[in-house]
């Protein structure tokens, strides 16, 4: 009795579909998720008001970024949409809402990656790019380069055609008071919603392929060209067809010096882990150790999406073919 | 009879010390590995005063990083020591031998870890600083960041005290026909000797600590500010007590794209191989299939070291306590 359980166990498990497997005729899945920062986010620290505004443009990233992969469109342009709407949004440390550096200025950083070829592009340092994700991927689709800085990065623009925006496109009163405050050396309040914060998108396509996007104005009040883990493939972002693609926002340090996307891709590839092993592998145990504050999204082949933070809370998103949308902040 | 010999085997495996392991009395492993570029290098493109020159720096930069290690200095020491003689020599690109932008300026990257505390600093394109590998050193040391980049980074520089030069300590007369030849748009001439260059070392000190260093001039011609791996944690230098410590050299974009350093790291930790196996994949394997050209050296806590590249030639060098010293430029 025993062992025709047994046997009858093996010979489930044998016929079971894999995972990503779909019945006939069933549409591959699709999926997507999209962060806007974490960091010391509780329920106390903001007005219904403003958490219904930030709802309501994480619902707009994520539906935008969605509607693409639904028309049949790619994981490169659902991650862009959705990076996009963040970036324009007065809300999130990216584009439009980037903190001020130490001068007073907003210095933007921005990546992308393609998880079928491996291609990327990036961008740091640049002062007078309304969307850096769309420069980020004209780096990666018209140079042979993946990172470019500054001054160049922009020169680079204008030759693409990209029209710049002048600086005080990038002022809000909101970052202007958290580098006033900073700036007083107040250090707790730099550890406020928006000190670390930073967009991005990860998706699967119908062909299956995954991508990755980042976009950061990176540290208020940060200084001497301080560039974070936002534009570095490997650390904020990372997309591999053969693991998962991620993306990352937190204290960049940290993410840089645990390789951290790079670190979840490597522990699904070689040992084995599932996806949400191992993105909780390194928030909660690799970055915590040295003393990094963060999250990542990620999504895998099969659909599957991770949300994992060891702050307080991180915006974040979530849509798939499944019929999942959720939205969430703590 | 079988029997016993298959127990015998048994009893002398456990018996074994592991491979790092030493008899009493005797001092631990120390190991040093040293690079100065990579790319096509062939026996007929240098004259034997060329070679002599390129051998007595390899071997001066090789000792030096070699005796801090034999006095019981630490890696991070050793390995800084072996890459200031590579930038203060003219022949390497890094330091004072830098390739010049296509704006006809010398941008110098460079980048140090520490394998015990993952500390990692970097500075990325700067302009008037000797030996940018201090400058990284002392962004790990002395700030909360890891990657300065540009005017801010000397901005940083000088506030602690390190003395600027002025861009023409860079000049030498066979980079800038090299920046000539490379305007009028000679691709061959671009993949000679220093197009890729970059310098870095690698060691495994008494302590039995791992450090990496990198640094570089970029490559010939640069243009819009781009930035390849060699100030990127993961992609051009990594170092982890628990696997290795890596440098690399070559086609920068390729490198980053595979996180190179880090991925060798990843499958010494996550699959198990060998330093020269995990080496071996990435150089042969990963980064051939996208079209990557170059090498990396890399030591591990055992105190191997592998010189692994997929290009005609590497200029490098490896010593240890056990006696070996070995310069090798094919």
């Amino acid at each position: 009795m025993l062992r025709d359980t047994a046997f009858l166990l093996v010979v489930a498990i044998l016929l079971a579909p894999p995972e990503h497997a779909m019945a006939a005729g069933e549409a591959p899945m699709i999926s997507i998720a999209i962060h806007g920062g974490a960091g010391v986010i509780t329920r106390g620290s903001m007005t219904r008001d403003e958490e219904e505004a930030y709802r309501k443009d994480l619902g707009r990233a994520l539906d935008a970024g969605y509607d693409v992969l639904e028309s049949g469109g790619s994981s490169l342009d659902a991650v862009t949409a959705a990076v996009r709407i963040l970036e324009d949004s007065p809300l999130f440390n990216a584009g439009r809402g980037a903190v001020f550096s130490h001068e007073g200025i907003n210095e933007l950083d921005a990546s992308i990656m393609d998880g079928r070829t491996l291609e990327a592009g990036a961008v740091a340092g640049v002062t007078h790019i309304r969307n850096p994700i769309d420069l980020a991927r004209l780096v990666m689709e018209r140079s042979q380069h993946v990172l470019l800085a500054g001054e160049g990065a922009e020169e680079f623009a204008l030759e693409q055609g990209m029209e710049l925006v002048p600086q005080n496109y990038f002022f809000t009163e909101r970052r202007w008071q958290q580098l006033e405050k900073a700036r007083t050396g107040d250090r707790y309040s730099a550890a406020e919603i928006g000190y670390y914060g930073t967009v991005g998108a990860v998706a699967l396509d119908r062909q299956g392929n995954l991508a990755a996007a980042t976009s950061t104005g990176g540290m208020t009040n940060k200084r001497w060209g301080r560039i974070g883990d936002s534009p570095i493939i490997g650390a904020g972002t990372y997309a591999d067809n053969d693991s998962c693609a991620i993306s990352a926002t937190g204290s960049g340090e940290f993410f840089i010096r645990t390789v951290a996307a790079h670190e979840i891709s490597a522990l699904m590839k070689y040992r084995g882990l599932a996806l949400g092993e191992a993105a909780r592998e390194v928030v909660q145990g690799r970055l915590k150790r040295i003393g990094g504050d963060g999250g990542v999204i990620a999504v895998d082949r099969a659909g599957n999406v991770a949300l994992e933070f060891n702050t307080e809370g991180m915006f974040r998103g979530a849509r798939d073919s499944k019929g999942r949308r959720e939205i969430g902040i703590y």
